[in-house]
């Protein structure tokens, strides 16, 4: 990531080698202060970047007043007029997504460069698998190398036209294809990358094909911004990314490792490990939590964690630091007593 | 995967090429009955290998009980004690998982090897980040290497004894850890891997971190077995495991793509496509359905489709195959006219 170039979303740095969270707004873009008060949430979320389609004139008018008073930087996603382009930049836009295969005639493109180098912003040039250039295609066919080569055709055009504020994306619903696709252009290009896997589908089969994809490319320090596209609302996205991030300790947090399903534990732990996560979802230093089954397993396992609880059967709990045990507590007063030693933690 | 050594659990292979699906079961071993429901249940929902804790003398009796009745393969689970090892492969488990760093005398390990070649019961050798062999960590540290060290160790142990039907685990509650070392081990032997990341916590972080770790390495075709561990319930781990894979195309079955949020649906998107994949879940043969918010990009973006429905405005809908609109459908008979195509693919 850190070879990549830095490209600037109005205050938020992509490429810089911290990876920032995207999403996409749901209402109508027409209705501003409902999508205001979205980007508020959004941002309380953990989301850097928000994008919002703008398809006419209405939305134009509705976006200039977004982008007005917006709390997070605005990315206008065009689909295929270019005057939709150039009326989301006069608006305040601070990138637009472009497919230029979509745009039409290659002086369109340019008339959208140019009035980006003149607000000076950022494009993102967005290619899906749905919407490949036809002569790559016919040459490449509906693959990996078919939708990358896409891309990298449609920043050489931006270049032509002497643009080279520019993010890319290659997206497909097949976990592999975008897999592929975006380990060849992280080889071609210097952009950075906006990766995700579109069209994934639901809450529960999409979070899963995004992890998949965007992890196996983080895993090799390839991406720089991402989106998690599920059928559901922008602020599941959200939530999905930073727990993605947090995994591959990308994100500061705290995380909270708790056992498997397994017969030996003795108390509800599916219950209070979801306890203890929701209640320090929020908390923006590291610190790993472990919420533990049972003592003879539990306490070397969670030898990592800064704080941790393990079930000891007859009532009682252990809660221990890095491996050692801290105190013993009973099923009275466990909640409560590492809650507050985990609040203690915070506090040093 | 192809190059693994095949060991077989009764008459599930691992090793073969196709990835099997494992959970643990999470109530007292002793509730027998529960327990073979739960087993029932489990096998419907896609699981192929099921695993109980063994740890004393009851659970040995109930062991066999569950064995006998038990419509899955059961792999018995042995912490510390040598002699649970015996008695749960006397009782009939097709298999037994041991970390033998904690046995204690090579000798007790030994015993076990002679008992499970007497029963020809394959032995998985399961070293997890909290048990690591003492020396290897004091060479090693906690890390990567340790991890995959501590466990070829163990290997070699068994194979001191001429028992060879091995199965390997490594596992941590770091992606990035379990990763790297379970890629040592697949360079390093040819004993095939049950691959999972532990204490991975909720069932939202949980099935996250596992989709991570789990298909960066299935990606890579590393991987023969896989659990994905949750604080949750042992269904909700096979659930995601066929999902998982599923978006690597290592599992047949229906697959639905959907739209990401976009203000430019103009239906209740996302509880159609949770309907329909719900509706489709259980589908044994591929079948790639998409349900796309509108006809603009829908029906591009849906290319791949064996079929697809978007939505049109004005209470329209178009039904479509690979690219070609197949009818119209409006909002009134919409749910009905698709899930009878489907329906009729299926039969095909």
């Amino acid at each position: 990531m850190s070879m990549k170039k830095i490209i600037k979303v109005k205050d938020i740095e992509i490429g810089n080698g911290k990876v920032t969270i995207q999403t996409m707004l749901s209402k109508k873009t027409t209705l501003v202060e409902e999508n205001l008060a979205d980007i508020i949430a959004l941002k309380n979320a953990g989301c850097h970047i928000v994008r919002v389609a703008v398809s006419n004139d209405d939305e134009v008018v509705a976006l200039r007043k977004i982008c007005e008073k917006s709390v997070l930087p605005i990315v206008a996603d065009i689909q295929f007029d270019y005057k939709m382009a150039i009326a989301s930049i006069e608006a305040g836009a601070s990138k637009i997504r472009i497919n230029p295969s979509n745009i039409g005639d290659n002086s369109k493109v340019e008339l959208i460069c140019k009035k980006a180098k003149e607000y000076c912003i950022p494009i993102r040039v967005g290619v899906n698998m749905g919407s490949l250039d036809s002569e790559v295609e016919a040459k490449y066919g509906r693959t990996a190398l078919g939708l990358a080569k896409s891309c990298i055709k449609c920043a050489e055009l931006l270049e032509s036209f002497d643009f080279f504020d520019i993010v890319l994306s290659v997206k497909a619903s097949s976990v592999k294809t975008m897999v592929e696709a975006c380990k060849i252009l992280h080889k071609s290009t210097d952009y950075p990358l906006h990766i995700g896997v579109t069209e994934a589908g639901t809450k529960e089969t999409g979070v899963i094909k995004n992890a998949v994809g965007i992890g196996a490319l983080l895993l090799e320090d390839i991406g720089d911004t991402i989106r998690i596209s599920l059928s559901a609302e922008p602020i599941e996205e959200v939530f999905a990314s930073r727990r993605l991030l947090k995994s591959l300790n990308l994100l500061q947090g705290a995380t909270v490792v708790s056992c498997p399903t397994c017969s030996r534990c003795n108390y509800d732990l599916f219950t209070f490990a979801k306890e203890i996560e929701e209640m320090t979802f929020d908390i923006k230093q590291n610190l790993h939590i472990a919420v533990m089954g049972c003592v003879v397993n539990g306490i070397g396992e969670g030898k990592d964690a800064d704080i941790g609880i393990a079930g000891g059967g007859d009532n009682n709990f252990v809660i221990f630091q890095q491996g050692k045990v801290l105190k013993t507590v009973t099923s009275d007063n466990y909640k409560e007593e590492f809650l507050r030693l985990i609040n203690e933690k915070i506090m040093e």
